[in-house]
C-alpha cells in the first residue's frame, strides 16, 4: 500500500506515503527548489530541519542543466545529493507563465526558451520523459494553466484539454516504481472541478492535486474550491494542494482533508526578511530589531533561533549578506515543517480545531504581507 | 608564554599562539569576515573546515552595526556566535582606501562615512577603543596606509606618522588580556622598513606585522621586502604578513619565517568560481565542466568535494545560486587551511622545500588569475 491513513479527525487525516526514496508523513509541506535546490541550503541543512520531500521544477531543470547532465548523474537525487523523495511539477505552470508562447495545440505547447530564445516543445509525453529522467518519486501530469479568469467557457475548454493531457500523461508514464498524480482543473466553477475530478478518476492516478489556485483569486474563492472539492477527492489517495500557501491557508485546507502542500512563501519571504513566529510575522528589517538580542522566536528550536539574535539577523539583512538569507530560510522552513508536525499531532490528539483557532488569532494580520 | 616555537626548519617555524579564545597553530591562515562573518558561512561551517582564527574589519563593524550593538551582545564573538579567536585590523587600511578623506592630522584622520556621508574621526585611541569593544584576541595598531608609491620622502613621512600612532595605540590599549600587534611600514625601501621595525621594537608589541604590501607592487618587490625583513622581526613573537596572498605567496613567506596570513583571495575567488586544487586552479564556469561528474579535487576531503560534482557546481555558478558561492567558499578555505596544515607537517618533517617546489610546479600559472 503506497498511502495509508493512520487517523481521521473530521475531514482531516494523518497518513503515510511510501515512496521510492522514503516515507512522507502527511499532512506535509514540500519546500520549493526551483533549480533542484532550495536557495542557499545544502541538502544536509534541508534534512537537518526535518524536510521529508522537496519539490523541483521540471521546466527549469529541463532547460538548465538539461537532461543529458542529469542522466550522467543518474538522476536529480544524485545531482543535488538529496537521497529523500522528490516531487516534480510537470512544467505546465511555468510554460504558461514564464515563456513566450508560440502555439498551443492538442499535442502540446510550442514556445521560446526564456533562457536563450530557443524554440521548444513541451507535451504530456515530453513532460513524462523529463520527469522520468529526473527520477521524481512523484511526477505530475502535464496540464494547461490559465491565468485567473472567471470565464466559464475558456475554463471549460482548458480543463478539457488538461484532462486529455492527463490521459496522455498516464499513457506514456509507463510502468514506473514512481507515482503519477492527476491535477484537477476547472477554475472557480464547482461543476467544472467536479467534471475534471470525475474524468481523472476514470483514468486513475496514484494521487490527486488541486491545480490552478493561488493565481490571483481572493482567499474566499480559493477556500470555496478547496472546501468543496477536497472532500470529494478519492479518500484513499494523497491529496495535494498546489502552490499554497500561508500557514492559515494550510490549516484551512488540512481541515478539508488536504495532505500535501508546496509553496515559495516561506523561502521567498525569508530572503526578504519576513520571519514566521508563533506570535505572528517578524519583519527583520524593521529598525526596532537593530538592538534586539532575543532570538526571532523564543519558543523555536531551529538552528537560527538557537544561535543568533534578531539584532544579528537584522544586520545581515541590512548588509545583504547571504548568510542572512540562509539563516532566515532555515528559520522559516523550520517553522513550516514544525507547523506540519503540530498539525499531525493535533489530528492524532483530536485538538486540530484548537490549533487552527490559535493560528487564526496570531495571524490575523498575516495576509497583509 | 603567549607564543612558543615548537620546531624550526631553516627560517621557517611551527609555533603555538595562546589567545583568550583558544590556541592557534602557526603557520596559519585567517579567513576574512569583513562584516564579522565570512560571506555565506555560519560560524559552525567555518569551524567544521578547521578554521582556528578569523579576521574581522574594525572599520566596517564600527560603522555598521556600530559599538552600541556589539556591546549589547558583549563582544563580536557573541554577536557572530564564534567562540574561537578573532583578529581585527585597525581600520587604517579601509579609512585610506574606502572613504573620502577630509584631513589627516597627527591626532588622526577626519573622513566621510562611505555608508551615510557622516563626518567621522578615527585615531589610534579610537581604534583601540573599538577593537576593545569588539573583544579582539589580537588588535592591530592604527597606521597610515599609502597607496603604492616608490617616493622615498612620502614613504618616510608616512612611516614616521604610523610609528607615532603605534606608540599612541600601545599607550591607550591598556592592560588587556588580549594582544596588540605592531605594523612595520616603510614601503619598498629596506632602510625605512628597518627603521620602522626598530621603532616598533622599542615600543614593544605582542607580535609584529608587515603592512603596506599587496598594494599594486610586483611580486618581486613584495618578496624582496618579505625575504629581507621577516628574518629581522623578533624571533620570539608571531610574525604576520597582512593581506597576502596566493598559495605561492604564502609558501614564499613561510620560507622567510612568517607565521600568520589573511587574504580575501580564497573567499572572493570562490564566489567568482575560481577553485584551488592540488593540480592548479579550476575555473568552474568553464563549459568543459558542465558535464564533468568528478569532484573539484579527487584528493580533497572537504564537504564540497565529498558530496558534489564539478557539473553541479558549474550549474550553480551559472544560475547564480548562492549555494554555489557557499560550496565554493567551503572548498577554497578547506584548501587554504589544508595547505597550512601541510606546511606545518612539512616543517615538522624537514620537507618544507619539497612541498614548496611541488606547489611552484602546479601553480606556475596561478598569478594569471
Amino acid at each position: 500500500m503506497t498511502f495509508s491513513i493512520k487517523k481521521n479527525y473530521n475531514l482531516s487525516r494523518i497518513g503515510e506515503l511510501k515512496l521510492s526514496h522514503g516515507i512522507v508523513q502527511t499532512p506535509n509541506f514540500m519546500p520549493v527548489g526551483t533549480y533542484g535546490v532550495v536557495k542557499g541550503l545544502s541538502s544536509d541543512v534541508l534534512k537537518s530541519i526535518g524536510c521529508q520531500i522537496k519539490l523541483a521544477n521540471t521546466f527549469h531543470l529541463w532547460l538548465s542543466p538539461g537532461l543529458e547532465i542529469i542522466k550522467k548523474h543518474k538522476d536529480l537525487h544524485n545531482f543535488t545529493n538529496w537521497d529523500k523523495p522528490i516531487l516534480t511539477d510537470s512544467g505546465g505552470f511555468q510554460v504558461f507563465s514564464l515563456s513566450k508562447l508560440s502555439k498551443v495545440t492538442k499535442e502540446g505547447v510550442y514556445f521560446r526558451s526564456p533562457i536563450n530564445g530557443d524554440r521548444c516543445f513541451l507535451s504530456p509525453e515530453k513532460s513524462m520523459e523529463i520527469q522520468t529522467v529526473l527520477g521524481s518519486d512523484i511526477a505530475m501530469i502535464f496540464d494547461e494553466c490559465l491565468p485567473y479568469t472567471t470565464d466559464i467557457d475558456a475554463t471549460k475548454k482548458s480543463m478539457e484539454l488538461s484532462n486529455y493531457w492527463a490521459y496522455k500523461s498516464k499513457k506514456s508514464f509507463g510502468n514506473s516504481a514512481n507515482k503519477l498524480f492527476g491535477i484537477i482543473q476547472g477554475g472557480f466553477h464547482f461543476d467544472l472541478r467536479k467534471e475534471s475530478l470525475k474524468a481523472l478518476n476514470e483514468i486513475g492516478f496514484d494521487g490527486y492535486a488541486l491545480g490552478g489556485l493561488s493565481v490571483g483569486e481572493s482567499k474566499k474563492e480559493m477556500y470555496e474550491i478547496v472546501n468543496s472539492i477536497a472532500p470529494l477527492m478519492p479518500i484513499d489517495r494523497p491529496r495535494y494542494l498546489m502552490g499554497v500557501g500561508t500557514p492559515l491557508d494550510i490549516l484551512e485546507a488540512v481541515k478539508s482533508g488536504i495532505d500535501l502542500f508546496d509553496c515559495v512563501i516561506p523561502t521567498r519571504n525569508a530572503r526578504n526578511g519576513f520571519l514566521y513566529t508563533t506570535k505572528g510575522i517578524v519583519k527583520i528589517r524593521n529598525s526596532k530589531y537593530a538592538i534586539d538580542i532575543d532570538p526571532v522566536d523564543e519558543s523555536c528550536e531551529c538552528y537560527t533561533c538557537n544561535n543568533f539574535t534578531k539584532s544579528f539577523l537584522h544586520y545581515l539583512q541590512k548588509r545583504k549578506e547571504m548568510l542572512g538569507a540562509q539563516l532566515n530560510t532555515i528559520h522559516n522552513l523550520s517553522f513550516y515543517l514544525d507547523l506540519m508536525k503540530k498539525i499531525r499531532s493535533s489530528i492524532q490528539e483530536n485538538s486540530f480545531n484548537t490549533l487552527h483557532e490559535t493560528f487564526k488569532l496570531n495571524y490575523s494580520n498575516h495576509d497583509k504581507i
